[in-house]
């Protein structure tokens, strides 16, 4: 089946009537219908599955071993998000073995697609979970203690979908088996609009982090409280959205977002008691994402100071610059036909694994320019032709 | 049973675990529960239970009739509020007929117990719909197509709960039993501290409202968004509820909050398609509320406008000034020995009853200073006393 068609398959799985668009989170039921989704069309295709200790799905043609061509991304969304971001890698993958079995190939190497967990972070907070546990990127242990907003822990949730929450952490055999690793997927901005292509290759990933501001002021009442006598953690937690677009605004190509914002216990009539939001980070550069959150930690300190409020920051996840790996870059390039080379600020398994192997990556072109929105965006044209550059290059690399 | 007894029995009915303190809104469980409660300890006294057509309960004393002596308050809460804030007034009342009872009073005019339903708009967003409903102060077809967070119409909420939502609205035979109202309540904020005396009779409630202001922008990806191509819905959001801040310290005795606010989908690496707050308003006098809002409401469109957002702004509720009836208010200061008069800057019952017959207030002391909080307290002495207090007013009234 080609890639346009796999991908039609997942209509509907994990809509979001309240956002719009799918919400897709990791061992949730529209989740792990995904997962069965794609054992079900591996296994169809002669793929041997394995779900290794942190989730991750394998799907080898012919036996596991070293050196192996590597290919694959997640199935997991942000709330509400586009239909692309995701299962586009992992439909192209499957497509591409499709069509190479299909002309008669068989790999000279060993062979995986692979189904990394939690992409998002959209329910435990930390992104590229999946493939930062495979490599040790993060800490088991605080993997474990994780939760999601129902207060739910990694460990419980992993347990539940049949992992043994003890055994989760670093695999360097299964990293070790890796010997380039290349992920397709849905271009995030307007890089591609307009170069006339469908298809591009990935050249570096910006610095990200994410950053958690904890707000407590005094809890009360929205009528009875005089304004001198107020502590409300919705003031300083107001400023430092202002001050983190203000800050973005004056550092060359820096983004800062906050998306997600909480007031406890969010009554009309109620002042907060506290107000948690999340700062998502991303300058290029080894030291711009975190001289940027220092300025905003100052910035925060003081509006909560001001109104007589605390706040406490944590780093939730941080990731440096990734430049991909040269040799792999040119060789994408140069089977490719010298497609468009991209920079992105989007985060992906392949830059957590880059730090580790030669890894890349393969842009398909999004019209609309969006991600993360129910707006996101591929031409069927385009789905099959970026799958199609994929067998290529994946036919190319395990010859 | 003394009023600390009866407020005992409700420990822990409705604990919020999340938030703390409780949460108890109209026709949910732990509301309905204390629905039974009351009806069983009213029936234990020999009072005739009626629910009428807007969900408010009614316990009379004899039989029902013309120029009654009214009291009671409402035993739902806002989202983890505080254990008296409603249920201090229903369980004095309780207790103060069992003292009437005690001393062998028998009443010369109709009496009953009311307990109302929704005072605190906790859950459909607008306050004091059960009087408001009961006095026409809302038009019956906004009332019931009014939805709570999870999207469920207080019409659908008010036929599981046994109501006929087609009969909902003004009930002028009830309301023109009454002769005349009082509500005993926990005092909200500072103003019985320092005074010596553990309970004041209410003299006015300053006018007060909800708006929702919805801003809506262009959903997308946080870090492949250049911070020139967003459309941030919440950017303009955060400069409203700074913008509320500072009208609000800059206008007399005024008060404007922000302690919801739900940006929507509300992922860590997502730009908000949407993000709606409420701004709760108030401030003495005829026209100083609607003035906060409408120069808020021009400083949000501006902040909408400079990010490429659209604001809609939604009036959920507003209630004028009220000054509380002159003759009730002299006799409950004579009756109590003139004890403190104070002002109010929250709503209550008894605010919207006095557009239509004779209401008073009573208020009990609160340490803390602190209400809408689990900090929210009145040490049992000063609940006694005000039981106490409110039997010896309701027995003039009723004599």
């Amino acid at each position: 089946m080609t890639a346009s068609g796999l991908l039609g398959e997942l209509t509907g799985v994990g809509a979001d009537r309240t956002r719009g668009g799918y919400s897709r989170h990791v061992f949730d039921a529209p989740e792990r219908e995904l997962r069965t989704w794609f054992v079900e069309r591996a296994q169809r295709l002669g793929l041997g599955v394995e779900t290794d200790l942190n989730g991750n799905i394998w799907a080898w043609w012919g036996a596991p071993g070293p050196d192996a061509v590597v290919t694959g991304s997640h199935l997991d969304s942000v709330p509400g998000g586009g239909a692309f971001d995701g299962p586009l890698g992992v439909a192209s993958a499957l497509a591409a073995v499709e069509l190479l079995q299909g002309k008669g190939f068989r790999p000279g190497k060993p062979f995986a697609v692979v189904v990394f967990a939690e992409e998002e972070g959209g329910r435990f907070g930390v992104p590229c979970l999946g493939s930062r546990l495979l490599t040790g990127t993060i800490d088991a242990g605080k993997a474990r203690a994780l939760r999601d907003p129902d207060g739910i822990t990694f460990a419980e949730a992993a347990a539940k979908a049949g992992l043994d929450p003890e055994r989760i952490g670093p695999d360097p055999e299964r990293l070790g088996r890796i010997g380039r690793f290349v992920e397709l997927h849905v271009e995030q901005g307007r890089g591609l609009v307009d170069l006339g292509s469908p298809v591009a290759v990935g050249s570096t990933v910006i610095a990200h982090g994410r950053w958690r501001f904890s707000f407590s002021g005094q809890g009360n009442h929205a009528g009875a409280t005089l304004i001198s006598d107020r502590r409300d953690p919705m003031i300083p937690a107001a400023e430092t959205v202002v001050a983190a677009r203000r800050l973005a605004s004056t550092a060359a190509d820096a983004r800062a977002t906050v998306g997600r914002l909480v007031p406890t216990p969010g009554g009309t009539n109620v002042i907060a008691s506290t107000v948690d939001l999340w700062v998502d980070a991303r300058v290029p550069g080894d030291t711009g994402t975190l001289s940027l959150v220092e300025e905003l930690t100052g910035a925060a300190r003081a509006a909560a100071e001001a109104e007589g409020c605390r706040v406490e920051i944590t780093r939730e996840s941080y990731s440096d610059d990734v430049v991909f790996d040269d040799a792999l870059r040119r060789d994408l390039g140069t089977w490719l036909g010298s497609p468009p080379e991209l920079p992105t600020g989007a985060g992906h398994d392949a830059a957590i694994l880059a730090g580790f192997v030669p890894s890349g990556m393969l842009y398909v072109r999004n019209p609309t320019g969006i991600s993360h929105s129910p707006e996101e965006f591929a031409e069927s044209a385009d789905v099959d032709e970026g799958a199609r550059a994929l067998a290529e290059v994946l036919e190319k690399m395990s010859a």
